[in-house]
Formats: C-alpha cells, sequence, structure tokens
C-alpha cells in the first residue's frame, strides 16, 4: 500500500509528528484496518520526500503506542486495537473556582485548635530559609535519612531533654509529617490487631487515625487525676495492649496527671510483655502556673512509654513536622516494619527548623508565646469571674483552652453552644472529644479557647456569652 | 508538723520554687511519709516570712505533680507515691556525633535512582520562597485543606492534562508528602484486605508499602508490552482487585506500555465491579524518542484508574510532594474513610511549587532536564556500542536507566556486579527489583542509571566495565 500523507510543511510541526498523527487518525478511523502492512520507513520517505530517519522516528512514535507493530524482516503492521480511544479535549469549566477560606460565621470564636500566629517570627524564618537555599547546599534536595536528619533529631533530643525531661538519643526519635502520619506509621510498628485504651473524652483525630488503622480502641473513663487505672485493667478479654494518654495536659479536660497516677499507668505496662504507653504530650509548652511537670516519658525505667511531640501547637500547624520517641525494642521494630519508608519532611525544611531550635530562636519563641498566652489566658479567666455563680471552670492551668460547666445544669451542651451562637460567639460542647457522646457524664460542658483571639475579642465574647446564657 | 526549709536567698531562685524543691526532696527521701499532713499555706508562709501566694505556687506545684493532695477543709497531704522515680541526668556521650553521608564507595556509580541536580533553579526556588514569607501570608502557616491547597490542586490538573492528557478535576487530586504516602492513604480507600497485582520485577518500594498495610500481592510477569493479561486473568481464587502498573515507562524493565495492552488492562478493570488500576507515572517527563505517551487515565471512561505522580523525580526527591487523581466513586470513599487526616506538606512549601508550576518555571526546567538527561542517555548509549557483542541494551528510549544483558549468559548477574564494583563502578541486578528474587528468568541482565553522573564520568565509567567485563 502506499500513503498519501499531505505534509503541511514546517508551520505543521515537525515531519515525523505529522506523519505520526495521520497514521494514527487512520486507524482510529478505521481507514488502515488491523492487520494491514505499512509501507517500510525507506519506502515512505522517498514517496513523502523526507529523510528516512523522519518516517523511522513517526514509526517509533506509533510502535511505542502501540498503534502498529512490527515484524523481523516482514515489516509493520497495523496492530489489534480493542476499541478507539482518544484523550478528550477537557470539558470547559471543570475547574471550579478557588473556595473562599471556610469561616466559622461567629463574630468571636473560642475555637479549642486556634493557635496565635501574630507573634510568629515572620522575618527570622525567611532569613533562616535564604540562607539555607545557597548554591552549594545542593545535597538539601536529595533524599535524606528516613528517620528525619541526624541533626535534626539531635536537636530535637536535647531540647526534649532540657524541657521536658526526655531520656533518649538521637537514634530513638522519627522525624514526620505531623502526629497523624505518626501515629499511622506508630501502627505499623506496634503490629496489625492491637487493642489501645484511650482516655474518654480525648483527641479524636488519634481514635480516628488509630480505628482506620484496624486497631480496637477502648474508650476508659477519667478521674481528676487522669486515666482511671482500675477501669484501665479491669477490660475485657486480654485487656489492652497499649494505653494512649496525655498526661502533661489531658485534651480536652485539661487535666494534668498526678505522679502517683502516672506510676500506676508505668506500673500496668511494666505487668505484661508487649505493652506500652503512648504519651502525647502535644501542648506542653505552655501551663500558667509552676514550672511544666516533666514528661512521663522520664519516668520510664523499662522502655514502655512512647513519646509524641509536635511543633504544630508551639510554631505553626503549617510547619508539619512532628517527631515520635520510640523505646529501643520498639526501634528493633521500626527497622523492621518500617524502616523503609521515606521521610516525609522536605530536607529543607528539616535545615529550617533545626537553625530555629540550635540558634536559641525556639526558645525566645515559646518564652514570648507564653507571655502573650497567659495575657490571653488572665483575661479571659479575669471575665469568667462573673460566671461564677452559674458557671465552674476546669484546665484552667494549663493549655491553650478552659472548660466551663453549668453548675445546675439547667442548660443542655446544645443549649448552652446554640444560645452562644446566636448572639454571635462559638463555643465547643464536650460531646464531641467522647468516642460515645451518648455517654457524655458532663451534660453541661462547654470549650472555650482563646489562642487566636485578641483581649478585645476575648471580653467582647465573653459579653455575648453572657447576654447568651442570662448572666448579670 | 513544722517544716524547716532553708531558703537562699533569691540566688537560690525564686522562693516558690525553692519550697517546691525542698518538700519534694523531702517526699522523695522519704522524709516526709505518704499521709502525712502539710503545714497550710498560711502557716508556713509565716515561718518563712514569704508572702502566702508564694507557698501557695509552691502547693500548686505540688498538687499538679501529684506529690501531695488537698482535701477540702482538711488541708494538704503528702500522696501515695509507689516508687521514688527521678528524671535522671542524661548519661555523657548518649548523643552520638553525626554520622557522614552514606556513599556507595563506587569511583562511578550507575545508581538507577539518582537525579541530576546540577540543573536545579536554586536562585529561583530561594526567590519564590523569599517573595512568599511576607508578612501579610499568616494564613500560610494555618492548617490548610486536607486534600493539598485548591490552587495547587488546579495547577497539577492543568500540568497533568496539557502534558499527560489526564482528566480531572481539582476535586479528585490529593497532595501528598511523596508517593509512599500516597499509598497508603490509597489503601485505607480501598479498604483492607484487597488483592493486587504487581508487574513482576516491579517497584519494590511500592510492594513494601502495600504488604505492609496488609495488602496480598500477587507477582503477575510480563511480556514486551507489558503485565501479562492472561496471567492476570488466571490468578487464582477471586482474582486481582486491583493491578500497579507502569505504562510510561516500567520500573526496571523500561517498557513502554502499548495502547493494545492498556485496553486489555481497562477492560479487565471494567469487568467486575470494585476492581482498578494504579497507574504509576513516576518519570514519565523524560523521553527521547518521539512525544511522550499520553497517560493510561486519559483512556479510561468508567471512572477505573488511580493515577499517582511525583516531583521526587522532575523536580528533587526532597521536596517531598507527591499527588494522586481518584476517581469520582473513590473520591466519596477518601472523604468517608481517610477524609480526616490533614495535610502532609507544608501550606508554604505548597505555595513555593504553586507559584513554580503557575510562573512557567516548571516547564522551562523540564525542557531545560530533557535535554540535560538525553545528552547523558546518548552519551552512555553511544558508549555502550563497544559493547554490542557481547551485551544487549533495553529500555533506551524513556527514564533515566537502561538494561544492559550479557547475550551468552556467561556471566551471572552477580558475578556482572562484582567484577563492576572491582574495577570501582557500581551497576545494579535486576534480581532485587523481583519480588520472588530466584525466579527471576534474566539471570545476566543489570541496571545502568546516568541521571547523577556526566558525560565524563559516564566515560569513565564505561572504561571500568570495560576493564571488568573483557570487552576489548
Amino acid at each position: 500500500m502506499e500513503l498519501m500523507i499531505p505534509l503541511k510543511g514546517r508551520e505543521g510541526g515537525p515531519f515525523y509528528q505529522q506523519i505520526y498523527q495521520f497514521i494514527k487518525e487512520e486507524i482510529r478511523h478505521g481507514n488502515l484496518a488491523p492487520g494491514e502492512r505499512l509501507p517500510s520507513t525507506r519506502v515512505l520517505a522517498e514517496n513523502l520526500k523526507v529523510s528516512r530517519s523522519t518516517t523511522q522516528m513517526a514509526y517509533e512514535q506509533l510502535l511505542s503506542e502501540g498503534y502498529i507493530e512490527a515484524s523481523p524482516c516482514r515489516g509493520y503492521f497495523v496492530a489489534e486495537i480493542e476499541a478507539l480511544v482518544e484523550v478528550k479535549e477537557q470539558p470547559s469549566g471543570s475547574f471550579v473556582p478557588r473556595e473562599e477560606e471556610k469561616k466559622a460565621g461567629f463574630a468571636v470564636d473560642f475555637s479549642p485548635r486556634g493557635i496565635d500566629l501574630d507573634s510568629f517570627p515572620f522575618n527570622l524564618w525567611r532569613k533562616i530559609s535564604r540562607n539555607i537555599l545557597v548554591d552549594d547546599n545542593k545535597a538539601l534536595f536529595l533524599n535524606g535519612d528516613p528517620q528525619g536528619e541526624y541533626a535534626l533529631r539531635q536537636a530535637i533530643g536535647n531540647y526534649l531533654h532540657g524541657a521536658r525531661g526526655v531520656q533518649c538519643s538521637p537514634d530513638q526519635i522519627i522525624i514526620g509529617a505531623g502526629s497523624e502520619y505518626l501515629l499511622m506509621l506508630l501502627t505499623l510498628v506496634l503490629g496489625r490487631g492491637k487493642v489501645i485504651a484511650m482516655e474518654n473524652p480525648t483527641y479524636k483525630q488519634a481514635y480516628r487515625v488509630l480505628t482506620s488503622q484496624g486497631f480496637q480502641v477502648f474508650p476508659v473513663n477519667m478521674d481528676r487525676y487522669g486515666m482511671n487505672p482500675g477501669e484501665l485493667k479491669a477490660l475485657g478479654g486480654d485487656g489492652a495492649d497499649v494505653a494512649y494518654i496525655m498526661p502533661s495536659h489531658q485534651y480536652p479536660m485539661g487535666i494534668v496527671m498526678s505522679v502517683k497516677r502516672r506510676q500506676e499507668l508505668l506500673a500496668w505496662a511494666n505487668s505484661r510483655e508487649g505493652r506500652y504507653l503512648i504519651e502525647d504530650d502535644y501542648d506542653s509548652e505552655f501551663r500558667y502556673k509552676g514550672k511544666p511537670v516533666p514528661a512521663l516519658q522520664g519516668m520510664d525505667q523499662k522502655g514502655r512509654v512512647i513519646y509524641m511531640g509536635t511543633f504544630s501547637k508551639s510554631i505553626a500547624p503549617a510547619i508539619r513536622i512532628g517527631f515520635m520517641v520510640l523505646p529501643k525494642k520498639l526501634m528493633e521494630e521500626y527497622k523492621r516494619r518500617a524502616g523503609f519508608f521515606s521521610s516525609t519532611v522536605s530536607r529543607l525544611d528539616q535545615n529550617i527548623l533545626y537553625q530555629f531550635l540550635t540558634e536559641g530562636h525556639y526558645e525566645r519563641h515559646l518564652n514570648r508565646m507564653r507571655s502573650v498566652y497567659k495575657a490571653k489566658h488572665d483575661c479571659l479567666l479575669g471575665g469568667l469571674k462573673e460566671f461564677e455563680q452559674s458557671f465552674s471552670v476546669q484546665g484552667e492551668h494549663a493549655g491553650l483552652h478552659v472548660l466551663l460547666t453549668d453548675r445546675n445544669k439547667e442548660r443542655s451542651e446544645d443549649e448552652l453552644v446554640e444560645s452562644a451562637a446566636a448572639q454571635g460567639a462559638g463555643v465547643y460542647g464536650l460531646s464531641r472529644y467522647f468516642i460515645h457522646p451518648e455517654h457524655n457524664p458532663y451534660p453541661s460542658t462547654v470549650l472555650l479557647g482563646y489562642a487566636n483571639l485578641s483581649g478585645e475579642e476575648i471580653k467582647d465574647g465573653l459579653r455575648r456569652l453572657k447576654a447568651a446564657w442570662g448572666i448579670q
């Protein structure tokens, strides 16, 4: 057969591409039938007055996309193609315009998850990142250590030792893109099918991650010292393998776990091989009375505590850098079961954080934030004095939120939330933090966060709450 | 009882802390016994000639750490503590010095995983990141969209449509910290206990992630068009639920899957509800003959293709940004099962990449890299002509590595690798890419990557290989 290919000259694109395009269309439209033999590249080149390499390139492309097949010594043939499939033009309007950032819609939002970014050291962060991006830092763009850069792990280990009393070597630290990812990784390290006890109420995001990984979660109630050890021991079956706790400042209850309770939980972990405590130290940096309580991990003599922390609260959520400290025995499991996972944090970002930590900026930043949050905390608690007749306050010694309970249980949680919302103030019911909200024993308690609010906003918000709840 | 606390004056730290420290030590050393009653804060303040608030702060700290307990109206008592536990001083030397970056130890390392960073646009990256870090960009440090920033998803969608023929809206794109993390997330979306067919040999890192998540993996052999559909259909039991394939450039075989084979695999996926293809398009950007073959995803009419890509090869591994495009039906599953996971990529980094894509830098960078890699590719293949008598070359039309096979199978893979290593050249045996290396039907094949080598280094390496393998 002879192919009449109407070449358009150079304005139609490279010749090889015009030839490729033409033959492809002929095959797609059935004008060239499966099995049909194509002219040789030499003959086609002569017919079209193009070079042999041009027709060869066109055929190569057709071959590689499977439109034609080559048979040694016999030539080129149209391939058998089941259906004609075309890359369609994109329908217009399929890219919707950028959505506006969602807003809660409250005049004053006492969200317990906010943080204050007004004091974020933008200039410093910019300066560090600029200094790091110099030409001879090429290695920063290569794959780094799966556990995270050694130097950063060392800096984090030093910080944790000095500020939190954590005992570890950098070899036990794993850096990852946020606590959820690290928790996911931890489930691999612990092995499938583990039973986890969690404080009830608890940090629901951790609960979701753990259940998504197939872990069975038992909620365990708390008294005023922390997770109830009697209830933990009395769990059915073989009991729990792991207990997930927040000793420094329980979320959402705001309880600081007593030393005695810490010891009881450690004793529980020590009482059976393979039992562990996960210590989530998510906002230990902020404490308004006395000095910070050291981490439970520092009390652990037998390698039973998995320590998890993050820079989301203390620097910014978008930094997306968290870390966990594994007991030595679990480090072996990590290497065996999950050591092949590459680090999820860019080496560049690790380096910025490293400089931030080792040049003393982090400590200064924390000190600044402590006084910023202390002022907001005092403003909120000062204003809440007027609520004393009807409401009690809990969890006010640490963290970035407090709990407010209607003493007389006159109004349900929903009524408190809804009447506040009607006045433009966002407060958050405690029920949402329960694994089984219907078992919430505090029917009239709401959370108030203040990290993201100015003093004026806090006062405005409290005025709204007074109006909402009929406080004189 | 009366406490004799030897206050040291201001040089010993704040009074409240000295009091706290003293009482804590007394309890730890058993000088204050459990149940013993402490003086009231008023009495202690009078005895020590300090203010009442000082003794209150000390007691608060002891209370919060659980060393003492408060009984309403009766006063403060030493708590029952099971064991005396102290945060130990860190043993010196537990922080080992920073390890040197590991080097393969070859004079010339033909690693197939390298990339060329000499052409990385450092100045540009620095400029973009500096511009983004201006003070009014505070929102960048807040938590972003779990799927990744909408604007970046839009930019990636546009790029994928134009360059790869991928059909999707930004709503179907999920951005994450690397392909391993995204694959982990995908296993949640697909649901536990799925059976996955993988090309054999394959990208072992994906194999490790999938098996770590409890998926059963069946290796399926390839012919020269790609994964063997007959073998895929003949899998035992209910067969596979998902097939993981690399149509654009199979790793490590370098095969470009034919259109016909793509259709056969699509037909397989379409033939049963809940079947999917995972298209790993990891290095589709680099192709040396003809224009790039469009993605298989663009041929998919029924929402059966999950498309995965990364910027690790095309920009830099340390960027740690990958993406996946889910069919609409799987997006519903994603929202239900994994939508609560926060994004693992910092919003700042997403914004840098967004600017890099939308300002045309990415396209220019790719064009530059294509010609850089083409030159290296041609240099390698030119040099390999001298090996023709004894070795055949495969996979040379795309990607960043080729395969070299001893035609006469005179030397085993191990012999090839070891004799090369003895001459200072690193080449990599094909066996390591097989799920069951003992079934490797290519006993004398090695991989040679060239992305990270200069022309001189390639020539030097080839000289070493000639010496190693006795080529004249």
